[in-house]
């Protein structure tokens, strides 16, 4: 992998806001200014025990008028797919009494999952975490839940696919949804959020084994910086499952007229497989320092077997070399007779001198080595 | 150990399901969907104080069969081994009124070990740690217990040897337990699984052992990996034996009628075993670090000692190299005179010449031997 | 950048006091000393729903004949610039009745955030982090808020240039802020600090993504004393959005006339700022942590290549170097013939003698070669 | 010290039972199964205010005769040494009424510290821990107390020398010992075993200092194992204070008829000695950690130094050896005259070539000398 | 500085007793034994709202009898320097009715910072810390308190200088001290030590920051001892100032007839200056701990550099000199024509030989530089 590409997968550390939405420093708080030429899509479920109709509205006048002539008994999920203008959620807060600061955290996009409580409508963020296919980069969205009588508006940038399973069983009418109260919907929309965070971990936890086996086979090819990503990675992904577990506990323990007491053994659930989720996160973590860890001392146990062929090549034939040198010094110069100088390399007259210096550098060579033998260096 | 072996030995980060069971995302809660051609064995321990009988059957309608007729007196362990398919379940779930959420839990085997009490019955997940003998690989297996008036039922996919002992102590009827209530075999159960995570902490002590060993003698058998791995298995412990000792303290606290208060004393002997297991385990994880840390020193020390060895023959022999290599040129060349030019290496003609070289070089090689005493490198 | 350049960007671990401030050890409880020339300057916002005056004073005679003579529906927001001397604040004390310990916490300017309430006036302190655009330098400010009946005095070194949206909104009568009590103009001040963090936390974020970039294409150009700076001043501003996360819960949970309880939801909404601010700052953390672990793992990750190369040259050439160093003994001395030693280098003498030795060589250099490329080295 | 010796010194991870006791997997709670040889000795001593005497016993039924005879007005402190047989527990369990799972963990010797109060009794765990003299190996032993109506019985496998002053103190009637509660006699002996603590925490610091000093003078004399056997030790110490601290606070917490609430005041103060003996535990775990830190960071110095001196000297002699090389070329046959090839190294035949290559070879010496010296190389 | 000198500047990891105190394991709670030469120096300040007397005492008996004659007005300040003998601390005892636990802390000298209460007087325990100027080494010493009615006695080795300022605001009688209770003079004197805590934190800021330049600019002067010295003395003040603040929390939350109410406000802002304290130190050991790790990647850097210039040189001139050496080969032995060995070195004849190896040569060096160049390693 190339370092731009590398770079191109990289987290950023302060989620995003959705674009189009512009934060005004000091500005009064509930304020939001979103310029977005992107008409949202409307998607509408009506539904009850019996029926299920689904309809999708281009303008939310259109929406209003439907609305405005259904009956009582039936309920509906308003979903909306993009973020619009601020006229769009002016329409929205005045027709259904949000609160401007609800409002203004559903537009942000950047916010962290939490309930708030207010006298007409129960707000609640979830972020919709997953790992884009093309590239295995991690994407991090925002949803906002407005849980209104018989009501549920989620205003989200973009459809995503792991709400579908739930949008099927709406339609199926299998188990018990249609016959349950909204809440209970918000419920199985929070519920299929988090279910989508098992196969991120999974994810994760097969990159890990890949990483792990490569650094066993060939730490060259791993780079500090994969083992950084995935360890930012995790760090996100926990972070939005301890802000969801926070989340459930918050909303199993609020009261509010809008929450149905039927839907709690199920959000124990819930809360259930956050701390699951939360414990494999947590190995993971531990195992991803680990691997920075294995691969740091991968590399020093590398360094010290390169620096033990360079000692063991040079003990053995540096000192050799010094030898064939001593003899190829010009201390019995040919101009010379051999007796004018007779203590100068007597060896090199001797008819075994050649023959005798081999012998000694090859026992040399055979001592080094055994001194490495007993080194345990070879 | 070869890389491959060593992979083999690894642990799963996220448990396993166990096998033929479906995660769906985004079902209905309390959806389980199990494709196993198992046919799960049943087996049913019938026992009060005073008589103990054993039965085997083969499916759940001679099970039932078999409850139907059965007087009041007595109590049942019912053991199935072998997770089977939905149908099975479902049989179960609607002759024992067990709740849906539970069921769901039960069958996936991948839940951490907690209580949850419903109006019928208690459900408690364990988890099961033994080291298999043949290969020392880590197994995490579940084991769930539904305990109904007079009735235990606990669905796991093997009979594990550690609940043995327990069988054995209802055959022979040693100690109170036919005598007691139901909720008294479910904690002795519970018990010996807990009890079994002291031997998992002494093969990871000796393991320990092992590998300080050899990190002291022969750093370079060691792979960094190695102790990776054992870090890993104690945190998969340390993660049961804490979801554990949370499980006991909640079974502690909760009131239900099928609680039997004498028990009490009991569980709290086996949360005491739960924390003494903790301990043993935090320091066995203190001390997996510090072999981490002692392998990354060890290895440093031992590029010291290679640097050092390097340094010291190059050192010695450079100069000397030189030396000789200086008396290897031919500025003395034999076609001219020595007259001719006086100054060309008048040593070359010196009688004393080349022994007066070789006083230098000793000299030059004892010099640099007391500079590295000195410096204690030798 | 240059050594002297980095030193002079660094941060005083020990927050400064004002100048002109000075602490005397053992002085009694509420003493204050401070001996500046600056006359301060004090700008005044008097505003009801309807109106919004803004006047300067050079002096606080001026002040207080000004307020003296002004109605009670108007509220007054007292804003001076610069720390006076000791005269200044008793005047201040004396008018407003304030206590003695706020006056020397608002005075001494090294204080943590934090809210004090006495019997006649709350006392609030803030931190104001900004980064100076000319050099980056990180500047820690106090800003102290005297929350009295329709006036809020603060008291500041300079008037800071996040504050200004807060004024402009009081001006233009945006929102509801003229209309409102005076705490709530103490709200929206404070939240404009804390809004004022994410700037910084995205300045911090930008820098990061460049060491990152320069660590992975040229980690010689990184000092680890860029990550340990930036390290710094993340703990910096994490310190002060924690005192004032506990600030604004403090001031949720406080009971003072003066509160006004409206502000409450709002000042909310600032407690969830800070919560984000921090998840956003221990992510960068985190991040700033495996930075500095990745510049050493690849540093040891150069050092372990320069050694590579280093080995492999030396592998290579040294034997090389020996064997032409053998043939450049004298054994064969030109004076005798070959035939007086004939065991001495009789390969000299060889027709293929030469062309032998560099097959040799090239064969040694050919087998180190591969010897390399299968320990993947090259 | 050998690695043999070091291993010796080694530490068990997993406290041990006593040598006899056999732990059972799966037996019924309060199952003890004890098969040592050794007959406890039984040590009493008889004491009022007035009165003390001192008895041996060899076998319980003496005990048990000479109890059943002495008068109301005498408190007992029934001290066993050695830990006998299944028979020998049967048999104090059945005189003293003592509960199967106080026995149980009496007769173990692996337990944690703790209190446990049941209607009879009050039974309470202390671990004594102490460096053996002969080879300042760290010893943890365990003794159990069972506070009856005065009578006071301890269980230990040894007699341990830091009872001894209580002893001593019961036998000089000094202070007000003789006089007081058989729970102060109790409170007494748990305060020399926690006293007892600080000389072992004065060793370590002792030998944290040396080791200081040993890495400061001479690093390669130190095995980073050595510091890894005192982090142990301190663990072990550390464990053990932390679970004596609990104890106590919750001793100080119980409510029970046998509980003397005039020992209290003193409790509090045994417990403030834990405290003072954790904070020492914790300093001396930081320098532990600090030394492991500063061994590899002298060892990476160390290495530093060691890769300069082969720098600076490759660098100095690697160049002039190729130089002289270039004049040990033999492109000046002799055979030839020097004007056949004229261009071919006509510095040999230059009056002042040697001496110029003699200059030139200093003059890059000295060069390189002045490069490292700007380096700060030397 | 040497090894001596640092060592002499270590911190003793166990505080000291004072000299002259024995502390006998195993005695009697409230046992105290102090065997000193010294007669300690008693200065009583005696004082209400409108005097200030003050007296030096050489011994207990003038003491005793000045303060019987005194009337009840007069509150008096009786301050004690110099650990004197057992039989000094029974008189006190025994005239002012202290508890035997209280003078056994008072006396020892190694107490941790706490409060004691007891029915006829408060206990209080401040450890005053402070640099020796002459050799910048860290002091510990205690003070003691006893708060009796109108009677404050303090019990200390030497006269501080940081209470100084607290005797001279009761002699010039500035500030409401002399007209307030003796309760207020306690916290004037405890208030005065934690004061003293900011110049030391000021002081190892300093020598943090001096520390960082020296790693900056020569690491080599830096020693790893002198970063662990700071870590330690950080660790140090630390460890008072966390105790300090739980004393003061106690003091604020304890009820005692002698506590002035009207000095919980006061007592609060030491409370302040705690916190502040603590989280300069906790900077601080951030930032000690982030220089150790820039010490260690310094020296893997200059290792790193080291490691280039060796490779740089020896990649270039390894190969050069293995070409000289070729062409310093005796193949072409002058005895014979070059005709007998046409293939032996025919280099050697050539006109262009010589010029055409140091052309090679030369090329090879450039090659080398140019990839060394490319590899940013130059």
């Amino acid at each position: 992998m190339s370092s731009s590409d590398r770079r191109s997968q990289e987290l950023d550390i302060i989620p995003e806001t959705f674009s189009g939405y512009k934060r005004v420093q000091g500005a009064y708080p509930g304020y939001y200014d979103v310029q977005s030429d992107v008409i949202p899509e409307i998607r509408v479920f009506s539904y009850n025990a019996e029926v299920c109709f689904e309809h999708k509205f281009n303008g939310l006048s259109e929406l209003f008028a439907y609305l405005d002539k259904q009956p009582d008994t039936l309920k509906h999920w308003i979903d909306t797919e993009g973020i619009g203008n601020t006229a769009f959620f002016d329409s929205l807060k005045n027709y259904f009494k949000l609160h401007n600061l609800a409002i203004e955290d559903a537009v942000s996009g950047d916010q962290r999952p939490k309930v708030e409580t207010y006298d007409e409508h129960i707000f609640i963020i979830s972020r919709m975490l997953y790992h884009l296919p093309e590239n295995n980069k991690l994407i991090n969205e925002q949803v906002a839940f407005f849980v209104l009588p018989n009501i549920l508006l989620t205003i989200q940038d973009e459809y995503e696919d792991c709400l579908e399973p739930v949008r099927e069983r709406l339609r199926k009418g299998k188990g018990t949804m249609r016959a349950s109260s909204i809440f209970y919907l918000t419920y199985a929309l929070i519920d299929a959020i988090v279910d989508n965070y098992f196969p991120m971990a999974e994810n994760i936890a097969q990159r890990l084994n890949e990483l792990e086996d490569k650094i066993i086979t060939n730490v060259n090819n791993v780079s500090i910086h994969d083992i950084l990503q995935i360890k930012r990675e995790i760090l996100q992904i926990r972070k939005a499952a301890l802000a969801e577990r926070d989340k459930i506990s918050e909303l199993l323990r609020c009261e509010h007229p809008l929450k149905d007491p039927k839907v709690e053994v199920y959000l124990r659930d819930t809360y259930d497989h956050c701390l699951q989720i939360l414990e494999v996160l947590d190995d993971e973590k531990e195992i991803a320092y680990s691997l920075a860890e294995a691969y740091n001392s991968t590399l020093t146990h590398k360094t010290n077997e390169v620096m033990k062929v360079l000692t063991i090549i040079s003990a053995i034939f540096i000192p050799l070399t010094f030898i064939v040198g001593v003899y190829g010094m010009n201390f019995a110069p040919e101009g010379l007779e051999k007796e004018a100088l007779p203590l100068n390399m007597p060896e090199l007259y001797h008819p075994y001198g050649y023959i005798g210096v081999w012998i000694v550098m090859i026992a040399i060579a055979i001592g080094a080595f055994i001194f490495f033998k007993r080194k345990r260096w070879i």
